[in-house]
């Protein structure tokens, strides 16, 4: 999407082919700063000190260490520690593991000298298709925007609420949550976001950030004040995000998400939530199973007399949720939904 | 309560009885300092500053304002003048307008020099008549906590969950909220308080330190993680204060309340509202027609061009609160509640 005019990704290659140009998001909204990974190292820490963040984002930038550690060594340790490595950076988003299996089913099989090669190339194919994944998904999400937007009577903006960061910089491009939102704003239709601040690291502001830079109308409002907003009236529907769907629709996502999902259950109000296939565990059906990360406590409090507990992730149940927004369409969130769309899955788990 | 070992109170009378001395709250946690208030002004300024905060403080505060107004000028026309300046500082809380009508009504019968002496003895009946509330509250309120912690079948500690700040700070000693914590506490029982951010102003800070300083076990969490705390089963009780409630039991409190609250539900964890009847408002039945502070926007962000919504407030429907903690007992979150224990207000409104 648009940064001061001109088209951006969150991540591409360097011309050079042997290195990935990615946004510093640890610096946004201040400083729009890119920073060069040449290194399985390199991408490892841009995970782990969240300088790259949201599950696509992740698991893309996951593919691309991988091919970068191979870059250094191609050997089946080489392979074992770079997705050791990687896979130890962040454990809640399951596009990460799922795109590091990916990479090593692929290489696995072939001469090491032909296994960089391979995994760049399947890294490319990964960002390529959560682009378009991105983008299938706005146009999904726009149909029901506008049925909303239409079912108003008139009334104007259709007020957008969400949580956290799922724009195009938590992806590659376009956004999951946002894509829609964008889609609908490019379209002309009247459009404004209220964007949760999304404690303790604020990812808000960059989704404020996005929306400016877009040019999409938005404000900033506490965490807190989610309530008041549903309650009053201010909110026609909630679009977020998610960095592990379950396969009976459960939505783990970022800290804070339940309250959302529960405020606009009890206010009558649409929660979607955009979940490329990419963010599904199909094997998964018990939401209690997934590892819930605990971050630094000094993300909430640099005090050292201050005792914190800083988990970063939550469960929003699938009642709580009024249809999932994939690469293939909308459904129910619920397993015979999931199914519905993605029906090669029936066999699994 | 104790700070460093020492009891202190929010608000007390200057030696010479011509000023009040209150903890100058905005520079806490980091400093505990006190400020000395001579003028109306001096007290509006610290109300509206939020140097003092929380509805009962806020409530006596105002009324020693009132009685440094009358100090200047005891006309009509002076008493007039400081209850409209005191009226304006915040909009919420419903000890402010009580209080200051409660003075107006006793002191506009008298002679205008003796207005400032009476005034000056209803402030400091009211501050005490605070004490003793919140001293009964946390009475009342401990036998609820005792009798969860009874049910646990020796689980300990009781993990209660508190928003904002409505301990000794926010009244004049003890607490609301806070009062059956400090009392269960003082007994040896084992407790552990979850103390929520409270964006933007982060009144959970405040929280931190009273519990800190009187030994309280606690741990701070951001507003986001409530839902996950109550989802897995970590939090026992919660109990937290009101800046209005309405005469069927709804509960005006801290922006992000009524989330927590609408969490508890879900859950199935009793949720308590310590509610002095100075913070009743028995005129009013439609919580609707509470006004809803909006503050500053850079209490959100600083950015000038990032647009901020920020309300200081939200409504808890009656249905979401298990009991009200009143000075004259527990009841139900309803009117008949209510007048269960207050039969003197069944002629209002």
């Amino acid at each position: 999407m648009k940064v001061g005019g001109i088209s951006e990704r969150s991540i591409r290659e360097a011309d050079d082919a042997t290195a990935v140009v990615v946004v510093d998001q640890t610096l946004l909204p201040g400083r729009f700063v890119t920073a060069r990974l040449e290194t399985l190292d390199a991408a490892a820490a841009a995970i782990r000190t969240m300088q790259v963040r949201g599950a696509p984002l992740i698991g893309v930038t996951a593919a691309y260490g991988m091919a970068l550690g191979l870059q250094a060594d191609p050997s089946d340790a080489g392979l074992d520690h770079a997705a050791d490595t990687l896979r130890a950076t962040r454990p809640t988003a399951i596009n990460l593991g799922w795109a590091i299996a990916a990479i090593v089913d692929r290489v696995r099989p072939l001469p090491s000298v032909d296994r960089a090669a391979a995994a760049w190339l399947a890294a490319r194919e990964m960002a390529e298709a959560e682009v378009r994944a991105c983008e299938s998904i706005g146009r999904h999400g726009a149909v029901l925007l506008r049925e909303r937007l239409a079912a108003s009577g008139g009334k104007e903006p259709l007020n957008v609420l969400t949580h956290c960061n799922a724009g195009w910089l938590a992806t590659v491009d376009w956004g999951t949550a946002l894509a829609p939102v964008y889609r609908l704003h490019d379209e002309g239709a009247p459009l404004h976001v209220w964007v949760s601040e999304t404690r303790p690291r604020n990812q808000g502001l960059l989704t404020a950030w996005e929306l400016r830079e877009h040019g999409v109308p938005h404000t900033l409002v506490v965490d807190n004040a989610a309530g008041l907003l549903l309650q009053r009236g201010m909110v026609d529907l909630c679009v977020v995000g998610t960095d592990r769907t379950t396969r009976v629709g459960d939505v783990c996502n970022k800290i804070g998400t339940s309250l959302k999902a529960l405020a606009a259950h009890e206010a009558g109000v649409p929660f979607y939530v955009a979940a490329p296939s990419s963010s599904i565990h199909w094997a998964l059906s018990d939401p209690a199973q997934i590892p819930i990360e605990e971050r630094s406590t000094g993300e909430v409090s640099t005090d050292p007399v201050v005792p914190v507990f800083n988990p970063g992730f939550d469960v929003t149940p699938a009642r709580h949720v009024t249809a999932l927004l994939t690469e293939r369409g909308v459904c129910a969130a619920s397993e015979a939904g999931l199914l519905s769309l993605f029906p090669e899955r029936i066999r699994e788990p």
